[in-house]
C-alpha cells in the first residue's frame, strides 16, 4: 500500500490558461471546422460588443485566407471604440479578466476567456504571436505581437509601436494551423451569415479562402439601444448572493442596500419585508448572517414584485425576426412570440422569443427529406453547435407535438428559430455553443414554443378543414348539372338558371372555398375568420364556368379514346 | 459615442472560483436532480482513484439524508489512504491544484476542480461549511470545517482537532438545498448501480433517503493494476507541447529528451528523426524554437513507432464487459470488442470498449417501446448526462445501421456499451458528462462499434436463414406421409420405413434446424458454424414423431369441431 504523503508529494497548482491550453475542447478547440467557427465567433462577437457599448455602428470585416493544408491567416478588422494600450495584454492574453464578468449587462461576451483563447489557440498550433492594431480615435495606433505566458495567465507583449492614423477600431491578424474552413452548416461562412440575420444593424464583410466576398448590407441603420448595466431581480436570488452583495455594500442600512441594490425594490417593498422578516433593517447590511439571509430571501418568495425590468435587455423584437423568417424561409405560415421578461437563478433577467415557420424553404433538406431544423441564437448570436445538450433542442424533443397536429419531427418542413435575450447567458461550457436546461429557462422556451405551435395548428386544422369543404362542395357541384337536367324538364324552367340557382345556394355555404384549391397564398398568412366571407353571384358564376370548362375538357377526352 | 477608456475603466481580474460560481451549471450544477448527482458523482470518482491509488481494495458508504424540502444530508465515507493534513484546503476548497492535472495517469478525476466545486455548491446552497474527517493510518484523525473563499480561490478552514482513532479512511459530511434525490435514469441510485456494475472490484454500500440500503458487494477481490504515470506518445504530439516540454527539460542533450520524455521513442528511432531534420540533437532541449520543433514533429509523422505502451491504460476488459452484460441484460445476442490503444491529440493514449447486446433486457423501455439504449463510461465512470453532445452518441446516430441489418434505432432492443480508457478523457465540459468529438476518438468508437455491429449482423442473417430454412423444412415434412402413403401403393414397401427414410434425407440437409424453433438459447451465442452440424436418425426420428403428433391433435380438433 501506498501512504497518502507519498501519493501527495505531486501536489501541484495550476493557472487557468493552463486548463484551458489542456481542456481547449471546453473552449470549442475540437475538431478543425469547428476550430475555425470559434476563432471567427469571439472576433465577431467581441467586434459587436465594443462598437454597441460605444454607440458605433458595426461594420465588420472578416477575412480568412488560407496559407496551406490546414493552415490559415484570419483577419478582424472593425470600427469600434479600440482598445486603450495598457488594457491590451488583459484583453488579448489573460483569462479571465475584462469589463464583463462582473456587470449586469446584455453582452455577448461574457466571461473574458475567448479572446484569450484564441491567442492561446493561435500560439499553440501555428507558434505565432497575434498581431493587433487598435486605434481610439484621438490619432494614433497603437500596434503589438502579444502571446500568452500559459503557466502564469499573462501576456508577453513584443514589436510594439505606434503610428498616426486618424482611423478609428480594431485589427486583429492571426495564424492557426490545424483548422479548416467548409461552407457546410457548421462553417464560418454560416456563422456569419446567421449573425448578419441576427443583427440587421451590422455591416458585415465577409472574404472566405475561396476569394468569394460575401457582403451583408446594413438593413436598418439604428444602433440597438446601448446596453445598459441592470440589478439583479429579488426574486430567483439565491441566498449566497444576498450575503456576498450585503457584505460588500456601502450603504448604511439594511433597508437602503436593498432598495439601492435589486430591481424593482421599492422603500415600501423593503419595509414588507422588514414586517415578514422582523428582522432590523437598520442595522448595517454587512451585519447579516446566513439564516437572516434565508429569512429575507424566504419573505421575498412570498411577497409579489414587478416583473423584472426590461431596460438593460434589448431582444430581437418581432419585427426583425418576421423580416428574417420571410428572407430567408418565406414559409407558407409563421408566428412569432415574445415571452414577457422573467428570471432564472439568482434574479437574471431574460426574454424568450420564438419564431415558428411551416413550410416554404422551412425546415432542413437532406436526403430528400425536410426535417425540422433549430435556429438557435443568445443574444442575437447564432449557437452552431452542442445542439443536442442545449435547452432549447431538449424542450423541442420533449414537447408533445402531436397535441399540435405534428406528428413527427423528422418529417415536417418546420423550422424553430429561437433568442435567448439575458444579461447572462448560462452556457454549458466555456464554448458558449449551449445553454444550460435551468429550469426557468426551460419553461419560458416551452411556453413560447407552444404558444407558436397552436397558431400552426389552428392554420393546419383550418387548412385540413378546407380540404374536406373542398371536397363536400365539389361533390355538389357535380351533380348540379343533372339535377338542373332532371328539373328542367320537370318544372320548364331554364337549365342554366337553375344551374344558377343551386351553385348561388352552395356558394352561401362554401363561398370561401376554390374548387381547385388554389388559395392566394397571403390569405393564408391572415387568421381564418376572415377567409369566411360569401362570395355571392360573381364567385358562383365563376365555379359554374370552371366546372363546365372541366366538362368539356373530361368529354373531349372521352371522344379521344 | 462612448469612448474606449470610459468603458475600460470597469476592468476587473477574476479568479477561476469566481468563474465556476457564476458558471456553476458547467460544473454539473444545473437542475435539482442533476446536482446531487453531481455531488456523489465526484465524492464517489475521488473515494475510488485515491483507494486505487494507494492499492486499496475500495469499499465505499454513501449515504443521502433528506432534511427538508430540496435539502439534503450527503454523507460519503471510504477506506481510503486519507489526505494529509496540509493538503486538506486545497483538496477541497483551491480549484486547480491537486496531484491529477499535470500527471499523465489514468484516474477518474483530473482536473482538480470537482471536489472544490462541490464544497462551493453546498456553501452557496445551504450556507453550511463541508465537514472532514481523515486518517492517513498513523492513529490520528484529523477532523475540520471547510470552506472556501471564493474571491481568493482558497480554503478558510476552522473547527480543527485530533482524535486518536485506528480506522484509515476519509469521511465527508455536507449539506446541500436546492438539490432533489430521484430513483430515475439521472439519478444518484443509478448513478451507484452502474458504478458498481464498472467497478466489480469495489464494494459499494447505498443509503437513499427512503432509507433503502443498497449493498454492492465485490464481485472480484482483485484490485485493478495500480495506475503508474506513463509518457505522451511522440504521434499526435504538436508543436507546442514539444517545444514547452523541451524547454522545461532538465536533460543535456536533444536527443536524452526525447528519449527519456515520450513512450516507445527508442535511441534508434531519435537517430532517425535526427536524420530527418537535418537538426544537431546533441544541443540543449532548451534551445529549439518553433520551426525546429515543427520539423520533429514532421519527421515523426513520417516514422512509425510502436502502438502507445498499455502499461498506465487499465480498460475494464471482455470479462467484466461481459458478466455486467449477462448479469444486466441477459440478451439473447452480444458481441464486445475492444480496440488495440491508439492516441489522440497530444499523444494521449487511449483504449475503446465496446459491448453490443441484442433481445433480452436490452435496450431502453419507454412507452411500451423497446429503444436503443447507449451506456457511456471514461475510466470505470457512468455518464449519465449530457448524452447529446458526447461522441459516443455522434458515433452511434451518425452510423449506417441499415447496413447492419438494424433498420430503425428508436424500435430495437439493443444496448451499446462504451467505455473510454486513457489517461485524460477530453471532456467537453468541467462537469465531466460528455466525451469531445476528436476525430481520433470518434473514429476508434465507430470502428469498435462496427465490429460489433456486423456480428449482430451475422446472427440476425443467421436467425433470418434459419427461419426462411425452417419454413422449408416444414414444407417438406408436411408432404413426407402423403407421398409416402403414395409411395407404399407403388412400391410395396412400408409406409412408416418410407417416411423415416424421408426424414433422414430432409434432416441431412436441415438437421440444425428444429421444426417449432426451440433453439436452445445457449447455441445463439455460439457462432454459427457449430450449429450447423448433421444430426442424422435420431434427429429424424424426433422430428417424425413430432409431426404425428401434431397431425393427431389436429385431427382430434377437426373432430370436435
Amino acid at each position: 500500500m501506498e501512504e497518502a504523503e507519498e501519493i501527495f508529494k505531486e501536489f501541484k497548482e495550476h493557472s487557468v490558461a493552463e486548463f484551458f491550453k489542456k481542456n481547449r475542447q471546453m473552449l470549442g478547440y475540437s475538431g478543425k471546422i469547428r476550430s475555425l467557427t470559434t476563432v471567427i465567433h469571439e472576433y465577431v462577437t467581441n467586434a459587436l460588443d465594443a462598437c454597441e457599448e460605444a454607440g458605433i455602428l458595426p461594420e465588420l470585416e472578416v477575412t480568412i485566407t488560407q496559407l496551406g493544408n490546414d493552415h490559415y491567416r484570419i483577419t478582424s478588422k472593425d470600427n469600434g471604440p479600440g482598445i486603450p494600450k495598457k488594457h491590451m495584454g488583459k484583453v488579448f492574453a489573460q483569462m479571465l479578466a475584462g469589463t464583463k464578468f462582473h456587470r449586469f449587462i446584455q453582452q455577448r461576451g461574457q466571461q473574458g476567456i475567448g479572446c484569450t483563447g484564441c491567442t492561446m489557440f493561435a500560439q499553440i498550433t501555428s507558434g505565432k504571436p497575434t498581431h493587433v492594431e487598435t486605434n481610439t480615435g484621438k490619432g494614433k495606433t497603437y500596434i503589438a505581437d502579444i502571446m500568452i505566458d500559459v503557466k502564469r495567465n499573462s501576456a508577453t507583449i513584443n514589436n510594439e509601436k505606434e503610428i498616426e492614423s486618424p482611423e478609428r477600431g480594431t485589427k486583429i491578424i492571426a495564424e492557426y494551423k490545424n483548422i479548416a474552413f467548409t461552407r457546410g452548416d457548421y462553417g464560418a461562412g454560416e456563422y456569419i451569415r446567421r449573425t448578419a440575420i441576427a443583427n440587421p444593424h451590422a455591416k458585415i464583410i465577409f472574404k472566405d479562402p475561396n476569394n468569394q466576398r460575401f457582403v451583408y448590407e446594413r438593413a436598418v441603420s439604428v444602433l440597438p439601444a446601448r446596453p445598459t448595466p441592470g440589478k439583479p431581480h429579488p426574486k430567483g436570488l439565491d441566498v449566497d448572493d444576498l450575503v456576498s452583495y450585503a457584505h460588500s455594500s456601502q450603504e448604511r442600512t439594511l433597508k437602503t442596500f436593498l432598495v439601492k441594490s435589486f430591481d424593482r425594490m421599492s422603500g415600501a417593498k423593503a419595509g414588507e419585508l422588514e414586517k415578514k422578516t422582523g428582522l432590523d433593517f437598520k442595522r448595517k447590511p454587512g451585519s447579516i448572517n446566513w439564516e437572516e439571509a434565508e429569512k429575507i430571501v424566504a419573505a421575498i418568495k412570498e411577497t409579489s414584485f414587478l416583473a423584472p425590468s426590461t431596460k438593460e435587455l434589448k431582444p430581437m423584437k418581432e419585427k426583425q425576426i418576421r423580416e428574417a423568417i420571410l428572407n430567408v424561409l418565406d414559409p407558407e405560415f409563421y408566428s412569432i412570440k415574445s415571452r414577457a421578461p422573467a428570471t432564472y437563478r439568482g434574479g437574471v433577467p431574460f426574454i424568450i422569443e420564438v419564431g415558428l415557420a411551416y413550410g416554404g424553404n422551412s425546415g432542413k433538406k437532406a436526403n430528400g427529406d425536410t426535417r425540422t431544423e433549430i435556429m438557435r441564437f443568445a443574444n442575437r448570436t447564432p449557437l452552431l453547435f452542442d445542439s443536442g445538450s442545449c435547452v432549447i433542442t431538449k424542450v423541442v424533443n420533449e414537447l408533445d407535438w402531436k397535441r399540435y397536429k405534428l406528428k413527427d419531427l423528422e418529417n415536417i418542413p418546420l423550422s424553430i428559430i429561437v433568442n435567448m435575450t439575458s444579461t447572462y447567458i448560462p452556457y454549458t461550457s466555456a464554448g458558449k455553443t449551449a445553454i444550460s436546461n435551468e429550469s426557468d429557462v426551460y419553461r419560458e422556451v416551452q411556453l413560447a414554443i407552444m404558444e407558436c405551435a397552436r397558431d400552426i395548428k389552428r392554420y393546419l386544422s383550418g387548412k385540413r378543414k378546407k380540404h374536406e369543404r373542398r371536397t363536400r362542395k365539389q361533390t355538389l357541384v357535380r351533380y348540379v348539372p343533372e339535377i338542373s337536367r332532371a328539373l328542367e324538364d320537370l318544372t320548364g324552367k331554364k337549365k342554366s338558371d337553375l344551374e344558377l340557382k343551386f351553385m348561388e345556394i352552395i356558394n352561401k355555404k362554401y363561398g370561401d372555398i376554390s374548387l381547385n384549391g388554389e388559395e392566394p397564398k397571403e390569405e393564408e398568412h391572415k387568421p381564418m375568420q376572415e377567409d369566411r366571407r360569401l362570395q355571392g353571384i360573381e364567385a358562383a358564376q365563376e365555379d359554374l364556368k370552371k366546372m363546365q370548362e372541366e366538362q368539356e375538357a373530361k368529354e373531349n377526352e372521352d371522344l379521344e379514346d
